[in-house]
């Protein structure tokens, strides 16, 4: 596996419903998941992305979040119909998203 | 949560015993991660570094897999005995600890 152009952490952190801070699970983040990996597959990434499931990212709030590395840019609300946006404009085109991007008093 | 100036990821991915490609979870990957926490603590160093475990980071036969961004480098056979190690090295001073650096066919 060479080292990645990009690598992108999507949060998969469960609690229990009736959790205060909430969770990226309860807001649909297998799904997005899902659509990375499809995504990958279609466009034939491996050799220059990666996609990981990961824990709690931060802000709970926003979830799903996303985070793409080494730029460290944070997507927050992010819904399977977002991932070939992020695909198009971010990961080939090094545009980001800005409307997906979280506040910068959440990460800044 | 700030955007952290490191994010250290730790690979706690599971797999059966018997798969043939193994898993960090069957290299002690917990006591790594519960490590990195313990040096978070003591060192109180929320405000500038995240650590979050992961699903799998791809050499799995070189687990416990550690990835630090942004500046994407890996380390593989991460012990909890390494842990502080990268913390005086890499995290607060910025030197990689080349011995435990994956190899560069693996990760490069």
């Amino acid at each position: 596996m060479p080292k990645p152009q990009k690598h992108i952490f999507v949060c998969t952190q469960n609690r229990p419903e009736s959790h205060p801070r909430g969770a990226c699970s309860q807001k649909g983040c297998t799904a997005v998941f899902d659509e990375f990996m499809k995504q990958m597959q279609q466009r034939n990434l491996w050799e220059k992305i990666s996609v990981t499931y990961s824990g709690c990212l931060g802000p709970c709030s926003q979830g799903t979040s996303v985070v793409v590395y080494p730029e460290a840019v944070m997507y927050g609300k992010v819904t399977p119909a977002d991932v070939a946006t992020i695909f198009d404009e971010h990961l080939m085109n090094n545009q980001v998203v800005e409307r997906l991007r979280v506040p910068s008093d959440v990460w800044g």
